[in-house]
């Protein structure tokens, strides 16, 4: 069936979201310039190229009490930030770290994770994590938008450094069975991905 | 461990696009100014936006005999696609369409699939797939490259129109089990999301 605009028809949600899956996870770590952690995940989420490694993520905002998101504006007044990825054990606490809270608090401590150095960016990795991209800011995109309340950005960054648990890695590998990265889909639901295969190119 | 470069040390291989997991596929048909029509796979892709629905996806290029990717110029050129999402039954068609051929070549034929006309674009949509976008071109960003032959290209659609096949609906919802969206991992890997479950917001 054809649908012009979703919410006009006998869908209980929009379905965009639902059908545009599964999406990766960024668990994105960015510090304010007093020094304050902020985490947070986003699931529009992806890499953007490999020559350099460019990730991208949308912080669509404003927050529920106005302003820009913590992360978007640490990330403008530093240029770093780490995406931290997340697996299948952590999902209770990437969604703590989802909670709507003021900027002075310091998600890593709310959601009982350990912040740890990284080496070539000032902002910590999660240390409980499979693996993290520590990232330089190279811009913001605005995109366009039709709802005065709403600001699309897209934040790309270049990775430079990235942190591997060795207990994922089989063979020179990522094991995907060891790894198991959460995955976004519609409304509430999540995923893992558990039927792996391989198809070789055609050509 | 930490890997400044990861091409330097003891992996197989380069492990950025297996962490960045799991990853949608955006399944792009577009039609040059003669009518020939072209599809397409592309993983570096996602929802970026809400209000309005927008999507990304990273036609990188150039194509292995120069010039730039089929797609992207196709898109410039009548500033209309379509992304097609792909499930677990139509891998092999859609694997198929990845082929490096001319731009004279119909990747539908090629795949056995059908073009099925759209509503609001020129462009058809893969009567076979589980769902389809309806994009209209808004801009492509041209990002920063570390490779002569290389160009990074994001290219933003609007979503102007949503087909669903009726299968995939249950109550009004997208039915994940139904839909078996496929998903594309590191390497030569890919994998579905069966193992589905709900996690509600903190606050």
């Amino acid at each position: 069936m054809f649908y012009d605009d979703p919410k006009k028809h006998n869908l209980k949600h929009n379905p965009f979201k639902a059908l545009v899956s599964p999406r990766p996870i960024a668990w994105v770590s960015s510090m304010s310039t007093d020094g304050v952690l902020n985490l947070a995940p986003f699931s529009f989420f992806n890499a953007v190229s490999e020559r350099p490694q460019m990730i991208f993520f949308a912080p669509n905002g404003p927050r529920p009490t106005g302003g820009e998101k913590d992360t978007l504006v640490n990330i403008e007044q530093t240029g770093e930030f780490v995406v931290n990825l997340c697996n299948y054990d952590l999902r209770d606490a990437m969604n703590q770290s989802s909670a709507h809270v003021g900027p002075e608090v310091d998600e890593f401590a709310l959601a009982g994770l350990t912040p740890e150095p990284s080496i070539n960016v000032k902002v910590p990795y999660i240390k409980e994590a499979p693996a993290a991209l520590e990232c330089k800011f190279l811009m913001n995109i605005t995109l366009p938008t039709n709802n005065s309340k709403t600001k699309n950005n897209m934040v790309i960054g270049e990775v430079v450094g990235i942190h591997i648990d060795d207990n994922i890695i089989d063979g020179g590998m990522i094991d995907m069975a060891k790894y198991r990265p959460l995955a976004r889909l519609g409304y509430m639901d999540y995923g893992t991905t558990d039927n792996v295969f391989e198809i070789l190119r055609p050509d």
